[in-house]
């Protein structure tokens, strides 16, 4: 399966489980290529706003470009949402991370599986969650 | 200009709008087309959540189907966004009207310009509404 593909079919997976779940999910289109910075998802539940940038990957590790960091954090800022980092690996179940377990290299924030185990939140842990 | 093009162009122009007065605006993907309620535009200034479905037309009339809006409804009541209906007739800026002012027909609800133009916020006002 295409890199593309994959990602698209986590997205799906992502949607609907917050579907399940009594939140309201929408895809922001052209998300990755609009000249206004978006995030991939937006979900609430009529409380909190989630905007989740969203990355699956076969590997143990998943890079983001600092500048896809940046304007999610701006995005979140302006528009009034909790900012969170969605990492779909191979036979894992979705992680939630916020910004600082990201590890920041030169020009990429690097997500490492093992890391995202212990610190990221499950799916029932990031709707459950307390602010 | 077909119509979806005129649609398109118009959900942009508003996107704009939004951007340029400092709120954060995206389109949703799929509207129209997605198995799960959604509107065509979510725009947020951190504080109120607004969900716009755009209408365009070189007519006076304009008709939404029931569907339609009983889906907006329902989107708004499980996101927590006020719910609009963002009117665009040919040669009148953006006009913004709650539901209240759609007129029921029997499978449809019709939008008049002329109650557009009566009853309907003007961009600067539906941003500066205070609730």
């Amino acid at each position: 399966m295409s890199r593309k593909k994959k990602g698209i079919n986590a997205e799906r997976e992502l949607i609907h489980l917050f579907w399940k779940s009594d939140w309201m999910p929408i895809r922001v289109a052209g998300s990755g290529s609009a000249p206004i910075p978006c995030p991939d998802i937006i979900a609430s539940n009529g409380k909190r706003n989630l905007a989740i940038e969203c990355k699956a990957s076969k590997n143990s590790k998943l890079y983001v470009n600092k500048e896809d960091v940046d304007q999610l954090i701006d995005f979140c800022s302006r528009f009034g949402a909790e900012c969170w980092f969605g990492v779909r690996f191979d036979r894992t179940e979705w992680l939630f991370l916020p910004i600082e377990h990201l590890e920041a290299k030169r020009t990429k924030f690097l997500i490492n599986m093992d890391v995202a185990k212990e610190k990221g939140l499950r799916f029932n842990d990031l709707i459950t969650k307390d602010l």
